[in-house]
């Protein structure tokens, strides 16, 4: 039997590595991709431009470069992580300082590099920052507190800082309004698709417009930013409106999924507002500001879809609802742990309608439940009621409707106002092969 | 291109099935596992048996009794969970009772059914543990209130109670002292192997001995006892003290263990002493306290890495170690970050030594950090410290130590005294496997 096993075995090995050469797994494009890449609007008052720095990456571009003109405000979102990278620590420093009102007249920019996190490395960590944000302020003319930078890839490598300046004369030259697509190819690591969307949106006769692009695919998990989203407007907006509209769109948007519930070292969240459109946003309450918001937040809610669509193996696309819950934090407590459950998110790879361990994941979840009055819902089917299965449910119903590839998990707790909404990916075989050697 | 496609993936599939009807997988031996059951010394004064009730499985014992001689005491500890199964709820009525001081000279008696959970399973679910533990009280002659069960295996789908009273009259036939090997086999859903553990201590010239068994290997997470696990003493204990010593035991043995992060809703975890050894255990500061203490934590310790152990899927055992913490409870957080983590334990799968996804379980953790102070150790090679990479640490020497089949993950936070060890198992394929289709 043993010499039978290693014979199979290795007729298993090679039927998987053809299969892999055929696909070029892990990479291959996720079964939950749109179609192509979404045609973005040139936003007046931005730039772009991408290279190819061979940071860690061979035969593709690993830097983006975006330019943000004069008199445009900038808001930003960060990871919490106690072990943030130093690009995130020298954002948040140069933020704050333009929250402090120091903002002037000049530009911005950002630049971007894939490959490698620069975090977890020290003082060189920080030396690496100044040495990329200073090179492009000096080559742009924009004083280099003005220069945002971040970082995604590798942990715990210094970043090669000097690859990413030897491009910015190259980034600067080919500087153009409409590359915004080749910008969201340059920062991409583990996805398998670029990432955009955009909104139009009509105030007092003018356009405004808001474009972005966006990666990540794994290490996606809530506490403020999830990955890298950078977003761009032509209208005008104060710094300070400006960021409390995208804290409070975050709360909904990026912080509102979940790949795998750990939390990335490097998240940021970045949005520039340039004023070329000539239309000015009011405060939230606005009509303007209302306006704006929601298309900003269906911009960031798009963007954020995208990120789980692309969850490292994911073949099934998630929406955990809750309702009924004491609070609206209890709400997310329990929408997270169903999300975040291995157990739950094996089951959906499985297509299998494995209500009981729903339950057992908002047990888990720390909120206030009673069993008797939980509700739960895949799609319009009630699965459980009452404290037990529901008497109108089937199994092959349930069974039938695991197999779609966007699938709703809806929980009602039947206790009070609160709710929730999250977006998760199932959990498959794939993911185990892309992250068990991710490095090596 | 899609035909060959075709082609492999059948090929692939075949070798697969293949591969799995000769290992008869999922359900192959856990390469971690014990070379076998251990002997358990004869507990005077409890009897055991077992008996196949075709609850779930078919030709295997699912039924376990173990008769508890008058005189005995009993402390538990059962999962938090909101949606605890109506087995836990009747236990923990039960439990209260004694604590009130209720304790008579009746024995006591704990019923164990695998195959089906009898959780989220409505009135029903209560009906059907009043009607076993009841069949078993009259077949014994115990109080029904001093009769104990639990249930394990799928959530939702009512208990089929008959199948396992018609046993009940052939268990009582069947009770003997030695029979507490079969009574583990008895209790198993997906582990792989069956979970005994034991010890003997010697208090004033007489010897008291304590063996126990478990079942429990995924929806393994913290959170009071997270399996069932059943262990018995022929020590005399008062109940109080029992019921303390039990408590704090389980904070250092069974809730610092986590497989998927996944709580179950029927975790339980029993402890009978019924004095026929003779000695009296006073309380946790005496001489015979502590001689007792220290053997029950022996005994819990070593049942809780055997779950770690029979993981789903498991192929390394890890210890996290954190000391230098600013409390016990944040060094409890960064373990659990780093023991939970799927980048963390797919790294491990895959043998890569990927710190930096320990520097990110660190960031994510919410406990106090500071980047620069943290120390990584794998086993004995320091990896990474004050904020980066150690100038000792070699790649090849961090990936020849991730081959071993035990792991140490050792963090130093360098803030404080606080310290944490849990166990963990790493994330494999074959946990996907297991669990994208149990139920079917």
């Amino acid at each position: 039997m043993r010499k039978k096993l290693q014979r199979l075995r290795r007729k298993l090995k090679q039927a998987r590595d053809e299969i892999d050469s055929l696909l070029g797994t892990p990479h291959k494009v996720s079964p939950l991709a749109p179609e192509r890449f979404p045609d973005l609007p040139v936003i007046r008052g931005v730039r772009f431009a991408a290279a190819a720095a061979g940071i860690k990456y061979q035969d593709r571009d690993d830097v983006m470069l975006a330019e943000i003109a004069p008199g445009s405000t900038l808001a930003g979102v960060f990871t919490r992580s106690s072990t943030r990278a130093a690009p995130v620590l020298d954002c948040q420093k140069k933020l704050a300082a333009l929250k402090e009102g120091a903002a002037d007249k000049a530009g911005f920019a950002i630049i971007v590099n894939s490959g490698n996190a620069n975090a977890f490395t020290g003082a060189v960590g920080f030396e690496a920052v100044d040495k990329v944000t200073g090179a492009v302020g000096t080559a742009l003319g924009i004083p280099q507190d003005h220069v945002f930078s971040a970082s995604t890839g590798v942990i715990g490598e210094p970043l090669p800082f000097e690859r990413v300046t030897v491009v910015i004369e190259q980034l600067k030259e080919n500087l153009s309004p409409d590359a915004a697509e080749k910008a969201a190819h340059a920062i991409m690591t583990t996805d398998t698709f670029a990432k955009g969307a955009s909104a139009e949106v009509e105030i007092g006769e003018k356009t405004v417009r808001i474009a972005g692009f966006a990666k990540g695919s794994g290490m996606i998990a809530p506490d403020m930013a999830t990955m890298l989203v950078f977003i761009f407007t032509d209208a005008a907006v104060r710094q300070d409106i400006l960021q409390e509209m995208l804290s409070r769109l975050n709360d909904t948007s990026f912080n509102c999924i979940t790949v795998d519930s750990d939390t990335s070292t490097s998240d940021s969240l970045v949005l520039a507002a340039t004023g070329a459109s000539g239309v000015e946003i009011g405060d939230a309450d606005s009509e303007s500001g209302q306006q704006f918001s929601q298309a900003l937040g269906k911009v960031m809610l798009d963007l954020a879809h995208q990120v789980v669509r692309d969850g490292e193996g994911a073949t099934k696309f998630v929406e955990v609802a809750v309702t009924g819950a004491d609070s609206n934090e209890d709400a997310r407590k329990v929408a997270m742990a169903i999300a975040n459950s291995p157990l739950v998110k094996t089951a959906v790879a499985g297509e299998d309608p494995n209500w009981g361990r729903i339950v057992m994941a908002i047990g888990k979840s720390g909120a206030k439940a009673d069993r008797d009055r939980i509700t739960i819902r895949f799609g319009e089917i009630i699965v459980a009621e009452n404290g037990w299965v529901a008497p109108t449910y089937s199994e092959d119903a349930g069974a039938r409707y695991m197999k779609n590839a966007e699938i709703v998990i809806g929980v009602d707790l039947g206790l009070g106002a609160g709710a929730a909404r999250v977006w998760t990916c199932d959990l498959t075989r794939q993911y185990i092969t892309i992250n068990a050697d991710y490095r090596s």
